[in-house]
Parts: structure tokens; sequence; C-alpha cells
């Protein structure tokens, strides 16, 4: 394992900021890593949700790294990458250890080209888009194929975020990591996924997500 | 209920990211808010683990809000707070519907002087440190005294913001809010508290964070 190992996050306009934001708070803690967050132009990237982070590095000047994680976005629009970009991720992605991506940033990966015949996962409500680039739908939490690990939606960031800290690491390393996080979770609702929550709230979003997700 | 809801967000240097983003990404979401993020100075501020994140308002501009949360931080010379940021917090408090905080950030709200007599819960590693303000030490995922509601360790505030979304609209949305975001928990490992984790980590942990948080 290279020491100290570069990670590098990608961020543009419109993508959602826990889907980078919870990973982050996770690998960005493990001991000997460069942590780099890197847009197409380096300054202010608006999140879908109007939080404005920084990115200090724009493309350019990142030509390799040992992890990449590409984020999703709310929306079609956010993930019609610019041609920079998906060169970017499929160039980069040759010589990375991991390359990863949560909730729809996978897709993005197929957009690179990256997912042809690679086992892959997304937010559920737009799971069956991932065949458009060749990738083989599989819905989990987070899955791996070779060095491609791509997670479900938003909040499953976390849980990829912590089985690849134990890879890169040890898993002694990524438990204290998730107990410094108190990530021991509770939620009030049992609603996190569509065979648990109302049937009646499934449908709408999926309606709802199917409109700013197609037609392309 | 006041339409629009405000729901504000402070900011400061040093902050824990996640404390922030892991709510903001469930509140953000409801109908008819106007979220606001808010610092000592507007501008960039820099979190504990290195993004920079930007606020949009200076505290002298925010004068009132429905919701105000206030996430923690990574040790405490992040939390001491300078005398502006805590009158802000006590003078805001006055008006709110419901002050939150999330891991160390109810340190602050004990500082702010808000916290005499009431339950509250903060990161398990500095939970003693809850009575240095008058408040009653409650661990728990989150605790609800009156209209303050704190929560414990950086993740525990995406349960807090769901139970939240919930009071604030009604649980359908905030099931709705849960399923957009996939929030469907599943840790790789189960050491997310001290009663879970292995002793080992959390001896070590606890005597990092002390040195971080004592002697102040």
């Amino acid at each position: 394992m290279p020491k100290p190992l570069h990670i590098t996050f990608l961020f543009y306009e419109g993508m959602t900021a826990l889907d980078a934001i919870g990973p982050y708070e996770v690998l960005s803690r493990l001991p000997e890593v460069i942590v780099q967050r890197v847009a197409l132009n380096k300054g202010q990237v608006r999140t879908c949700s109007g939080l404005t982070l920084i990115a200090e590095h724009a493309l350019t000047e990142i030509s390799q790294t040992d992890v990449v994680l590409v984020p999703g976005a709310g929306n079609a629009t956010a993930l019609r990458e610019c041609p920079e970009t998906l060169t970017w991720i499929k160039t980069i992605h040759e010589h990375t250890l991991w390359t990863t991506s949560v909730c729809t940033g996978s897709l993005i990966l197929g957009a690179a080209g990256i997912l042809s015949g690679v086992k892959a996962t997304t937010h559920w409500a737009v799971m069956h888009r991932l065949a458009n680039w060749g990738a083989i739908p599989t819905p989990n939490r987070f899955v791996t194929d070779g060095k491609i690990i791509t997670a479900a939606g938003v909040s499953a960031g976390i849980d990829m975020a912590l089985y690849l800290a134990a890879k890169l690491t040890n898993e002694h390393v990524a438990q204290s990591l998730q107990l410094g996080l108190e990530y021991d979770p509770e939620p009030p609702f049992d609603s996190g996924s569509p065979d648990k929550a109302p049937q009646i709230l499934v449908q709408a979003l999926r309606e709802r997500l199917k409109n700013r997700f197609e037609p392309e």
C-alpha cells in the first residue's frame, strides 16, 4: 500500500453533499492519507441542496490518485458531466487502487465507460439505468467488483467507506473510526428502503425521481 | 407552524462537517423551508477534516430563526467559541421553535448558558462534561427536553433530523426523506458505541479525545 495514500473526492455542480461528506468524514480520518477535493474548475461548487463546498484543485492538477470517490446528484442534469470530467475519471481509474461511487455517482462511472460488464449498484429508484452503460445492476448496500466499489443511495456511502477503510488499513482502524463517529444508527422510522417504506411513498418518490432522471 | 420555516445552520472553524451536513441533507429537503448557513464572518469556514464550506451569512445578519442547529467539533479549541457566537446562540434561542445540536455542539449550547437543568446528550467520550454547564447528561441517540434537541456523536445528527422533520411536518414526509436518502444503514462492523466496540479501542479513543478536550 503506498504511503501516504492519496484519496481524491470529485466535486461537481449539483452533486449531493452527503454522498461525498459521509465517506469523507470516515476516509479523511485514516492515518497517513492525503485527501484532495477536485472539480472541473477549482473554487466554489454548489451542491443540490444549496450548500457550497470548495474544491482546492482543478481536474488538470490531479493526474493520479490511489482512491477516487464520485458522488451522485439529485437530477440527471447535474449528472451530464462534461467530457473533460468523464475523460478524467476514465484516465485516473487506470491507476487507482480503488475507484468508488455513491448513489447516482455510479451512473457517472458508467458514462465514463468503466462499468461495462461490472456488477454495480446505485440509488434504488434508478437501478435499471445502470444497464444503459453495460453494468450489471446489483441491488445491495454497496457492491465490490474488482477494484470498483459502488454504494447505494446517499447514506450508503458511510457504510461503504467503513468497508473501504478496513481494506486500506485493518478492521480495528475501521472500527475505531466507526466508534469515533458514533455510527450506531437508530433511525426513528424504518423507511429507508423500498421494501420497508409505505408503498404509497415508494411510488410517489419513484415517480418524482423518474421525472428528474428521464428522459435524458 | 410559520411558513416558510427558517432553518439555520451555524458553521464555525474546526467544526465537524458531517455533524451539520447529515441533518442538512434531511432538513433542507423539507417543503417550504428557507435554509441558511451562518458563521461569525460570512465566507469560507474550514472544518476539522480540512473540507471548506461556505457560510452565506454573518451572525449579525440573522437575528431570528425557527430552527437552529449547532454542530460539534473535533477538539476543545474549536469549541471555545467567541463571546459573539455564544451571545448569538443565547439570543436566537429565545424565539426558536427548536434549538438543536449534534455531537459536542451541545457543549456550545451549554457554554451559551441554555442547558442549565436541561436533559442533554453529546459524544459518548465527553458525556461527563455536560455537567460543567448544569445540564443533565442523558446518554441516548438524541434527547428532547422542551424545545431543545441534542444528538449524540456525529452520525446521530441524521437520526435526530428525521425525528425533527416529522415534528415539523408529519411522519410520512420524514419517512419519504429517509427513503430518498436510502437511509437503511448496514454498517459493516458493529462498533459504533462504547458498549459494542472492542474495549481496547474504546479506551484508546477515550484517552485520545480526553487529551483533545481537557484540560481547557
